[in-house]
């Protein structure tokens, strides 16, 4: 899996910051936005996040390419609405040399790994010979498996991230949308460190865990982020 | 595939017509509501088609079960971002006994067919085994294919309706959501005629098609309309 | 302030316990649909409250008919994005004789009232002053107050309107909103209890106050919901 | 009216069409990005146009500062829900010096105008001894009519934007609003002339009509929009 940031607002704190300080401000816009030092940011958008006043996070938005995730993690991750995806389409494109994504569970077992492979190997074959035999690529891409490789490219506002963090950033998550959750998270510390810094599962962004009754009990600290970020 | 209307909102013509009516009225929402006998539905509904004005439509929902359809629908169905989702889950069910959906090329061509079973086949054994192995369903549903069955309930509001069978009733789209878009429309248009008479592809329900260069230059008639309802 | 429930998606419980059920059972929605006693209901949906999970909240909506509520409410609600809304025009609809809504404070002080109702006596006479001079109604109103009284349809699912209570129903929430907040809670609550009993203010439904440092400080109670119903 | 480009997606030709590239591409999305020379994304979004694919178009954003707009419009405008808007605050803010829009049909006429003004000026008055009195802004702001100037961010992603612009730089549209989207569209085409050179109007746009049998008959011409941009 690889998440690579291709884009995204330029400046967004000061964006943020300065959609913030418009609705309680006297001054014109472009002054908000000329007066906002460094350091107000930080202190503006600390309040902001003090007080749970997330709207202003919306108006900037982070683009990222992820490659190397299986098509069952794009089909749970399409699920958050708000955002944009553009993927790699199994209509259109011929997979006869498709690569996989190997659960660690499956990995970690050798005679696991061994039935995997020969099944991927299986499917391989017979996509081939559906190709070859004249089915259309749409059609026979019906055999390829979850495990399949795919690529896309997605753009979230932070305000939408924070939510996914807050979900997918879970011990209770999915193995594979929880890596893509903190590799994303990483991405956007780096040039946002402002309005990610204390992004995450909602046990530590929110200081409250979101599972109820199903709670791992193991709430995330501050170091347990270090330790996802290397 | 099985479309089933499980819930819509009650006397939804006469929702979306007491909607639009309340723009432009000086009564109360609940005289305008008593006041609206069919006749008056047919012809204001009517005037909201003629003019475009689609906004009054999003206060009604219809809400379909949907099964026997393939992962590879489910995940183009969900792309569509207004409307609401329950699915299947691959994480949690045991998938031991999958059925799956051929697509009618392969279902034509007896050696496409023979390599698709096999192959199917071959899956079914190799998540069994994986299941035996001990390894969780989430990680070895890795291997189950597009083709594999799932079930869902959607809801989606009208006017999300027609816009999705703008483009997915069109001969352009792929053949397993095309059918579903048609099915759901006749369900629809069952409890909903006013509502739904004059939806479908674009070339139809706004007589101009909506793809460019790639049109199949085959606008659909009122009659291939029956065809499809057949 | 009057808010009406119009009209909502029939035995809401059913169909939200069913959409949770869907994603772990392996029968066919209609069964489930069939097999969902009340009993089996109330036990299902109180899993889904106590482990957070709201996304089959959405297959259920509610629409409602509001009247009586001044321009600034609804410039305010309809940043409700996961919603519908149709309102009353003030660009067709000849307002000369435009009722009001009169805050409480104002209301409180007779100096205040009496110049309140002077001002809005002014407004009205230059509106109909513009209108006789030939102005057009969507430029006259130019004239018309935040006061001025407006009427609207409403339609929210049920995910929407728990986050709605849980902003609008606190102490902190701008009075006539939060008035409106309590109104729609009673009235969704008479024909959904399951849904709704848990709903309102951040400090009730999840037990945590969301306004950070601007916290009120005083918690909603059990019995505090009760006399917001009187 | 002021509208002013603060901040946007860098580089939104080449992330758009990176994004449709994508989909069809079995090269990685980085390769695609570095690969797009201007020529070819002028080719590539061309394509994309004249298929009516536009879900690329969302992955860039535009945002705006609007100034010196009325109230009648930014209720308006925040009815475009596929967008993030941050306002100026009457709650919050102190009017005693609030400007106002006059409507050009009010401007023309003096005796219309004399009579707007004097009512401006009572409202100015009546709101400034309620503030006396001790009413609290956000209640004294009851008074504040719709010609009462705001401020606003706006930020709206292309594809967003496309349909904002057929919506709103109709001739059916109301005046105020009308004149904002061609100023809005005025800016963002100075950006990204590839994505929004074909913008506007439906009758420009789509070369069809999205009034029906209200039209008002005149399809815009380039010429116009040249007028429109002056």
């Amino acid at each position: 899996m690889e998440v690579k940031l291709l884009s995204h607002t330029p400046e967004p704190e000061r964006v943020v910051a300065t959609a913030a300080r418009l609705c309680y401000a006297s001054q014109a816009a472009e002054e908000v936005w000329a007066g906002f030092t460094p350091e107000k940011q930080q202190e503006f958008i600390g309040k902001l996040v003090n007080y749970g006043h997330y709207s202003p996070f919306e108006h900037v938005v982070f683009t990222f390419a992820v490659t190397g995730v299986s098509r069952s993690l794009s089909h749970q991750l399409v699920r958050h609405r708000i955002a944009s995806y553009s993927q790699r389409s199994q209509r259109y494109i011929n997979e006869a040399a498709f690569a996989v994504v190997m659960p660690p569970t499956v990995d970690a077992d050798p005679a696991a790994r061994a039935e995997f492979n020969r099944i991927i190997g299986q499917i391989q074959e017979g996509y081939n010979r559906l190709i070859a035999l004249g089915i259309p690529k749409e059609d026979a891409r019906y055999l390829l498996p979850n495990a399949c490789q795919t690529q896309l490219m997605m753009t979230m506002n932070a305000r939408s991230l924070l939510h996914f963090f807050s979900l997918r950033c879970c011990r209770r998550a999915q193995w594979e949308i929880r890596e893509l959750a903190w590799k994303i998270r990483r991405e956007a510390v780096k040039v946002a460190p402002l309005l990610f810094r204390e992004a995450g599962p909602a046990c530590l962004a929110q200081g409250k865990c979101a599972e109820g009754a199903m709670t791992c009990g193991r709430p995330y600290t501050r170091e347990d982020v270090d330790t996802e970020d290397d």
